[in-house]
């Protein structure tokens, strides 16, 4: 039995497992299909008899978890991935990052492919999204082993998938098989959308039009600049060249580095649809920056 | 078919398979098992047949590769792990690190594992050992996905395991998750030795206790320092915490930030019984430190 056999059978094995576990469980309900509630006419997880019973009972008002806090630039939060990728996080720090995404209203949660049950469960009914990363931070996985990672979180739970491109076969110039990296990822994640990071800073312009090229030709929902631990971060003329090669048909997130409102829409008017970021609740809080601020660490 | 019963599931094939695959192919043979050449008594790759032909042509010196270059520290190589772990490193690059680790007598080369098929292949027939490092560098994906990762390198040719701790499970004292973590990659490994990157920086005094305690537990043939991409790296006093922890009868590994033969030399006298260089080259020229030499980088 050769290696390239023994791939393929782990590859088949992975494809009927998945098919069967679809065909068993029918498609699982997304928090995004879930209709308000017809009592409230707000929560997607209320119990309608227990608001109506509390209402008779002479309630003037009812907490209904999903009602968002308002916060000066809070028309930003549905483009911001919250983000917590270092790796010494912990289960109370992942927590609170979960808190202030249903708070505020932020897109996602993105985590280490470690942590996505954990928040996926914190984030149960919010219609807050988890996303994993996968192959992170290097890309240097192999593509079986990233569209194993890949299957296994969203059977934990991801409902978006951020992976890292092969950035020494991009420039090696094996591009077949920087191609084939991507695609791996994208058909292992069947209906989940799939963000490809270049890690813009290692690569020259013409290494971020190929990246851009190969990511939307494999089928990628986005294109995404930065992983945020290979220094360097998104840059507005990144973003602009990102979203001048892919059109206007999938998404460039850009990543890294971006800490303020005003990073933010500098990014935006650049062309970004999605920011990833960790200072999320300041942006939307329109914080100005801290010119005391410490400078951000170059490695993680 | 719930989550755990799809693990289970996965667990389940990836054994029989494996089990299959060697009970197909018998053991693989390692390059340390092949004994020289009874002709020329160095070669373990010669052919005796082209050997006597040509001497009986009239050659006076036959080319053999696996003879080592002579260098002034030339006897710290076998206990140096040639290290090449830049996301961005080419194929000329891995080549170049495996032609120094041939010609100098390092004890393997370690790379990311989407680079371990090329470079088993450019190790073959030279003694040098190829290192896979899994779950690299955050160590933030699941155990699953780390013994996927393990299986395949192996497949491709790995012949150590260099794997990152989940931190976070650590400083949330989630102690069995951090053990079964370790454990996972160790079973997948069979009996190919593991080392477990505790990534020190991070760790204060008694959760570096732990970290050892877990994965000695756990049957890791090392305990190692660092990543090199976490801030950082090997101190002497890390090291020998390191050894007291673990005793004799398992390796410690120091790794990160060592550059010339003098940090080699301390770590040794601390209790490493292997070392994680980059420069390893200058290391085994027992070349001075270049008082001009820029900082390494922070991140990667």
């Amino acid at each position: 039995m050769s290696r390239t056999n023994v791939d393929q059978l782990v590859e088949t094995i992975a494809r009927r497992v998945e098919a069967e576990i679809e065909r068993q469980l029918g498609r699982v309900p997304q928090p995004s299909d879930l209709a308000p509630c017809a009592t409230c006419k707000v929560g997607v997880h209320c119990e309608p008899k227990r608001v109506v019973g509390a209402v008779n009972a002479g309630a003037k008002r009812i907490g209904v978890e999903g009602l968002l806090e308002a916060a000066p630039c809070g028309h930003l939060a549905p483009l911001i991935d919250h983000t917590i990728l270092k790796p010494e996080a912990t289960k109370e720090e992942l927590r609170k990052v979960c808190d202030e995404a249903r708070r505020f209203g932020f897109a996602t949660v993105c985590v280490n492919s470690a942590n996505v049950r954990f928040v996926a469960a914190c984030l149960e009914g919010s219609g807050v999204k988890a996303i994993a990363v996968v192959g992170f931070p290097l890309g240097a996985a192999t593509p079986s082993a990233k569209a194993f990672e890949t299957r296994e979180a969203i059977r934990n739970g991801a409902q978006e998938i951020d992976m890292v491109i092969n950035i020494g076969a991009l420039k090696s110039r094996d591009l077949a098989e920087a191609f084939a990296d991507i695609k791996a990822v994208v058909e292992a994640a069947g209906r989940v959308p799939v963000k490809v990071i270049l890690e813009t800073s290692k690569l020259d312009h013409d290494e971020k039009v190929m990246a851009c090229t190969l990511s939307k030709a494999a089928g990628a929902a986005f294109v995404k600049t930065s992983t945020g631990f290979g220094g360097g971060g998104a840059t507005p003329e990144d973003v602009a060249l990102m979203r001048k090669v892919v059109g206007d048909d999938i998404g460039v997130k850009a990543s890294g580095g971006i800490r303020t409102t005003e990073d933010a829409e500098k990014v935006l008017a650049a062309g970004a649809s999605r920011i990833g970021a960790s200072s999320s609740v300041e942006i939307v809080r329109c914080a100005k920056p801290d010119p005391k601020a410490k400078a951000a660490p170059k490695g993680y």
